[in-house]
């Protein structure tokens, strides 16, 4: 520690206000470490609903916005010492793109929700913003933000598990087992079964990218080819809310893919296994604590959370010593701390710490993209194999 | 209970001798509940270790055969008052064929051990030779001599699951994550890899067809088309290892199968989810007696083996109070109470209780069969479905 | 929601300096919700890194003292809109009495680690401090800040569990199985294992009070009597650190509380086990989300945190939906939401919501001081039973 | 093995006739590796139902007796090559004593179901005619036979935990969380509710003494004294259902021993954990092959039956791999086995492999007594330590 303290970084949120689940979740991650102020915003497409929102929360009148345009602008017109350090993108998919690209292209810091946008179009657009700016852009892929996939990726990478033959990812969910769009009591889910707002892709694309996510951060494997089977399971839905994938990787390993909404009764069960040569490791986002290792030449082990054998990459992405439970707060954290030391170094003018800028960036999200893309077009092919 | 105790019922083996570890096993589920006596055998396709084997089992000299066309023979001289109830093979896959067909053509009731022949045209000779006998022909799909698996089978019959979505239905295994068929060292991977002993599967015929057996008996669902990826993942192996399936159900649910053989360190990891619209459940055989019901609309339940409130036909599987661990020996055994009570049945000339003789059949094993080869023929396809 | 934001309440911190465990904690507690601000405090014993501490987390240089007496003498000079709202004590055990009395005295409202005090004399003269003021005094039983412990409390108060007539409750840990005290490289074990610092008790001071207020808190059971076995297990240790006492309850219900900190690899694992005439109920706080249900007369039931069907004292204990991970500071949280509450009603001149306001008291605290004090009593004693 | 198989063993059952739970249970476990024929009985205490249960089993006519005094008599008088190898006593508690007497007298091996008899006078007696004879005694104290208790036992034996420092077992179940004695439809409750045939202890007596004697099978350690509270918490029962003791043991080891049959909706919750100064060791009952194995340097571990790095008694003890899950059958036919190889080692003139004769014997059972008579005497005691 210093005794010059860092100041606080300064962030803008689009979206995120009044019942927007995933908003609040954003805010209290922002604050968790005491790293991030909120201090401007344009919090809802409804500039009266943006405008109380924005109350709620203690913004100042001029920087409350009731729109992103208007944000946008003003932000520009401030001072360095004033201007916001970062735009935080937390609205339903299809306003991601022109948000991003306009913040990016003038030159801000983006975090932004997953999945990125709706196009590879879109994307590369946007990886290409990025690039030119040279600024910092990173995707809330907030599962990756646990300590322990962290962990496990380092053990992939090290070797520990040999090479890699067999990934199964799953991310089942029991929410949208019934018909419950349209109703007016599931604000997310009228948006999430909407083609217009969530893209060619249902479920594939809500939790189907988290899964492609997890599996690309620890495996680093590249899909080669893929098979889908998407469906809409639910009498009367739009867009599917069950999906299976058929996987094969660059280097031979054989993968499967499953992400569901109507698996009733079940709640936000993302699992991941992960078999090579020398081992097996098993991972569940609702244990997020334990990590199993199944070594192929002893006991199984169960790796947890603040244990002193774990790498360092697990160590600094924790806050509590083991059997004090962190959750998915933390791991979403865990995303922001990354993208705030990314900030940080720039403004320092230094290189940054890697196991410190530690978080899914804009190549991330466009990969998801390609990967929603791919799995809609697979799906839609009579051919065994799409390739990536 | 009864006065008049009922005499046990007499069996031949084939197959089963030293070394082998499946038939040891038959013959402690035979001998669990006292209702079953060997009293023959050639239990090696070796004659003198089928002789040395007999031995030590104390089979009597004149019933102990040095293969299996003797004791047929020798069976058929005998009186009724001696002659076998019933035969029990157990060898490797590819001796099932000739000696299920000659026993069953002979009249004899049969046991056999899965996947039951290699070929479809064998298994609608032998479901044809069995029908024409009217004889009774168990096949050993063990798993699903479990109560829970019978409670499950019994709650998705009676409505509680609502129509049926999804099945996803895992069985994954760690003893083949190396090469250690050919060494010497372990019997049972030379014949499974061997594709003259096993037949054109590997994994999937092995162990898939215990996973889809689990299925069909727990949902009732019939497959419309399968899609599969099937691989040889360990680098010298002749036959797959590790098999990923897509499954399109008629009346349009959806599911996924898994039979992998490679991942190291999982022991036999047999788990099977069901969604339905009212419910889901999830049963693993390494933790045979709880049943997860998910029900859509209040908390999860773990029922377990033994309580008062399960179904009659899961009741009746049980043989200890709740908490008295009951595992794979006694799942077994309850596939041989099943052909137990149905040979009864027909000795008393009556009709056999339906759930009393509960146990897999013929048909059933025919059917594994068919699942086989539609496995490996869409895994030699471009097409993304196979038909059924 | 309002339209007319509540404005954050104004926090000062005693102890939780750098090095500190507990302390970020309580920051972090406190930032979640965005209800609380750090404006003052008097962050260690030691002047120079009391004010490095403040520095560090960005405390204005006159609100940034170097002992509590010069904040208590600052607070009361300063006019209301500025003045803290309350104080939050975070100290060593020894230092609690001193300044919560001094704050308490001088009619502020208090948040106090606990144990509270050292001795029962402290805890009476605290409770009628407060009683006298009329202040708010929060003790920071974290643990009972869990939704599923709440929802356990409201299970046995509204008789879903009958009449109670067992609880076990378990606090086990294995931090101090070797003698770490005395090497420098961990401070909370110097003072957690020193007399002067911690009190007469050790393990059953620092974890042993919490499983008594988790007792308390759910079951709402009063001890009548209690037979306490306390030792020093690890060489050359000056304080218990393992004990395991026998409870009678008034009313016949009878207990085991265990509280170890020399469980080899056990991590903090509290535990509690409760029957009634209708049930049973378990809940591990190492698995905070998940209450196990074993009604009389059905199956087994898992209540999870984010689900429609808890209490509402649970479901307002929640931030976040189902299987979505919430832990140790969420709950920690909870109980700085309860006193943010019951704040808020006074300062609003109205009856505090109890579901809102639902924190630790003095009481409770002081409770929790007379458990300590029967224990080591009962412990030195040859009697069985030591009354209340 | 060998080409000379060994002959089966025959035995006499004492008790176990129709609706009789254990004895069905000690025929299977007999059953179930073919090592032993059930030839004789007197199988009630009504000679009626004593000769129907027998017919029911299959015993000659001139074998099934109508009381044990007769079958006594009756082996007496056979031949050596038709006598019985050993008596099996599974009667309720009360009758144990004159039937293991007067076997053990008159120079017949004995297996004896728990507690072994009413009283430390009985036991002593046992002990000595045991001695006096030379003869196999074994003890069905059925937790010890499963394989990750043996392997806990030799974990500790060999040092892996370093010296022990807290023992805490408990055995709960919740069959008596009600008054069903009395009501003519659970004959095992009426029995061990009532003091004339159970002795003066009820759960302590059932339950306890099981949990005694795994804690001094595993750990080896000798209890020094005890204190007990000891009641009846359902109205209106005569004997303990509830009892919890503080431990101390010789060498400064603590504990705690829970046994309680009032636990609604617990089944058979037997466990134990051990810690050490290098490591703690937790075991269920009711998910017997997993030994959960915490060291201090390094992850958790979870051993399963059936690995290869298992030591041997634990291998010897196992009949499938890992993954097929053995239950409380095979533990129970291990403690046969282990009489069985005692006995045969006799037959032949050797001596026993300690490996192979691994059973708790009469001394086993004696200390169990008297460990249910010190717990009693610490019940009724208003001194705090009984000394053993």
């Amino acid at each position: 520690m210093t005794d010059t303290p860092l100041r606080k970084l300064r962030c803008a949120m689009v979206g995120g206000g009044r019942d927007a689940f995933i908003g609040a979740v954003h805010r209290k991650a922002m604050a968790l470490d005491g790293q991030i102020e909120l201090v401007a915003g344009a919090l809802s497409s409804s500039p009266e609903k943006a405008r109380a929102s924005g109350r709620d929360l203690g913004l100042a009148d001029d920087r409350n916005h009731g729109d992103w345009q208007s944000l946008l602008a003003d932000e520009l017109k401030r001072p360095p010492q004033e201007r916001i350090d970062f735009v935080s993108i937390v609205t339903p998919n299809h306003v991601h793109f022109p948000v991003a690209e306009a913040f990016a292209e003038a030159g801000f810091h983006v975090v932004c929700d997953k999945p990125l946008v709706h196009t590879r179009a879109q994307a590369d657009a946007l990886v290409a913003a990025v690039k030119k700016q040279g600024t910092v852009f990173g995707v809330t892929y907030n599962y990756t933000g646990y300590p322990m996939v962290r962990q496990a990726r380092e053990m992939v990478r090290s070797g520990q598990l040999g090479e890699l033959r067999k990934v199964v990812v799953e991310y089942n969910q029991g929410w949208l087992a019934s018909h419950v769009e349209g109703s007016g009591s599931n604000k997310q889910a009228d948006w999430r079964t909407d083609p217009a707002r969530s893209g060619a892709a249902g479920a594939i694309g809500d939790i189907g990218s988290h899964a492609e996510n997890l599996v690309a951060s620890v495996t680093g494997l590249e899909i080669e080819s893929l098979c889908a089977d998407l469906s809409a399971l639910v009498p009367g839905r739009m867009l599917d809310d069950d999906g299976s994938l058929l996987l094969r990787f660059k280097g031979g390993a054989r993968g499967v893919l499953i992400a569901s909404q109507i698996n009733t009764g079940l709640e936000n069960d993302l699992r991941l296994r992960i078999s090579g040569a020398l081992g097996t490791l098993e991972w569940r986002q609702e244990r997020p604590s334990e990590l199993l290792h199944l070594p192929h030449d002893g006991p199984k082990r169960i790796l947890t959370r603040g244990s002193p054998w774990l790498c360092e990459s697990a160590q600094r992405a924790s806050r509590l010593p083991a059997g004090h439970p962190e959750g998915f707060i933390e791991a979403f954290a865990n995303i922001y701390g990354g993208v705030v030391a990314d900030i940080r170094a720039r403004l320092a003018g230094i290189a940054a710490d890697p196991l410190a800028a530690d978080y899914p960036r804009v190549e991330d999200g466009a990969r998801g993209v390609r990967f929603i893309e791919s799995a809609v077009a697979s799906a839609a092919s009579e051919a065994k194999w799409t390739a990536w």
